[in-house]
């Protein structure tokens, strides 16, 4: 069905030797995967690439190959084609308003020609913010990125190496949450297994991306699992942590990542709380459910000024930790 | 390269309509998928079938289809075929020698029918301790004995349902660790894409197995966690709970699994080694390494009366916590 996309897309691309990628900000694997594949793969055909991301690459990607590459200043040279991955905006891609008017001047972004790559639900009917893309590839049903990058690049008859192969498997497994989420489908695990075939390093990327527990992340789980208790006229699995908690552990809040979620997995909780004073008087919530558990954590999440999906939502609240749950309790708690 | 035992295995199969199938004690999901995916797809040919496993199956595979079938007392009747599924040996299918006596006599072991399918390495030239199986599908480069299934299906013609289908990819992910280990390679992943297609329910499989975490569970983990040390002259990750741990926290021996695993993935381990006193004076030890780390597990866990693989061995030793540490510390830590 994107068939027609991507024929306009290849042209596009054929048309042009310097191109500058995007992708958003604070990345994530698919974002970086998506980003070095593309990257890769258009310099074996020859072409002069940038590739971008405003914020520095997480650690955790470092294993990826090429990843020196990844730009996080614009040194804008002669690109006459911009392609967006794993977003939609410029917004999204965290340039700041100095760089974004140098891009339009140069640019003359309203004309440029630019190509749209995401998986995520189409924002506004129009997309960029700042200008139309020339070729819009967007397709929610995809469970990443990377995935349809995987067919846009056997429609333009790029050959997958390994490394290529590596980047894309990266994005899949990031974002179905190692094949676990329910956007796991059959073309999901057909297309990882070619990219097994073509010598994807999938030991690498779970080793890096899953395992490789530092001793600082290990500890701090420790105390927020060790503490949760459930709320009995809620059902909500509640936890938190405070300053004192993460100095001792040497943690960040980095290392938290995954906690709300497997504490959204106990049997007897309807969704989880998880809250963390990160900077003195700072508390960040994070809300939790399962599918199956008919919890939507967004609409509490408003209720506090944040926001989110309707399995995971955030807000932000400011007090000593007790104080702040006072104001969650009354807030959210009351409301389930 | 299996095709000629496939074709041997049908044969007797079709010979015979009353078939009794066993698989290890202490089952696993490789095992338990592998019995259920053998009986409905024999009871879909029109065979009478008793799917048997000495142990209990655990409550984490409850949600299997037709699990109320699996009998763990033998109610021998007309069978006069025996498959041996994920073992290749009665010893470890844990019925006892009362239970063996009358299968003897009532089979003439030596003498009847029985087909042995596993993923094990071979143990030994001639296999069943008690017979020589007419039929031995053993294929150690297989991931899971269900990969094996599925093939040998495909080859009887037989028609995947929904039922066998998740039965099968519960194999499949148990002993890939959720595609995790390194022995997820690329017919993993086609034959994952091919039993989702014929409906197998990954997300109940995922849910159950690796998500639906205790409270007992979480707690405990989170006192394993917190507590664990690097230690300066051997670089073992340690960690160790008490009697009064697992009391305080409500948990069993059984939510353990995967602590050590855990330890032993932070980066600046060589190894973890884990100590539980399970009763009072009795301590069991866990040992895990991951493959790029290059430590013998099994050789340290030898020198404390115990054994297992290279990268996941055990012991047991008597005694209270401090005592059983400073033995381990003197065998163990000194050696590596």
């Amino acid at each position: 069905m994107l068939e027609e996309q991507f024929k306009r897309a290849t042209e596009l691309i054929n048309r042009h030797s310097d191109i500058l990628l995007f992708t958003h900000q604070t990345p994530d694997g698919d974002a970086i995967g998506s980003l070095l594949a593309t990257a890769i793969a258009l310099e074996n055909l020859g072409k002069r690439v940038v590739p971008f991301c405003a914020d520095s690459v997480p650690e955790v990607f470092s294993f990826l190959p090429k990843i020196e590459r990844v730009e996080n200043k614009i040194g804008f040279q002669s690109q006459s084609v911009v392609i967006l991955l794993d977003c939609q905006d410029f917004k999204r891609t965290g340039i700041d308003e100095k760089d974004f008017k140098i891009l339009s001047n140069r640019f003359n972004l309203k004309e440029i020609d630019s190509i749209v790559i995401d998986h995520h639900p189409e924002e506004n009917k129009g997309v960029l913010q700042y200008t139309s893309a020339s070729v819009n590839i967007i397709e929610p049903k995809m469970a990443a990125t990377t995935e349809i990058l995987f067919e846009l690049f056997e429609n333009m008859k790029v050959k997958i190496n390994k490394d290529i192969a590596t980047c894309l498997l990266t994005g899949l497994i990031t974002d179905t949450g190692g094949f676990q989420h329910s956007n796991t489908d059959p073309r999901v695990m057909r297309i990882a297994a070619i990219l097994l075939t073509k010598g994807a390093h999938l030991n690498k990327i779970i080793r890096n991306i899953f395992q490789n527990k530092t001793m600082p992340s290990l500890k701090i789980w420790g105390r927020a699992l060790e503490r949760v208790k459930i709320d009995k006229t809620t059902k909500a699995a509640v936890s938190f942590l405070n300053r004192k908690d993460l100095e001792e552990c040497h943690a960040t809040l980095e290392d938290l990542s995954g906690v709300a979620n497997m504490l959204s997995t106990i049997p007897e909780a309807r969704f989880a709380l998880f809250l963390t004073e990160y900077e003195p008087r700072k508390i960040s919530g994070s809300l939790r459910s399962e599918e199956y558990k008919g919890v939507d954590v967004a609409r509490l999440a408003r209720r506090l000024g944040g926001g989110g999906h309707k399995l995971a939502a955030g807000f932000e609240i400011e007090g000593n930790p007790e104080d702040a749950f006072k104001i969650v309790n009354r807030e959210i708690l009351t409301d389930i």
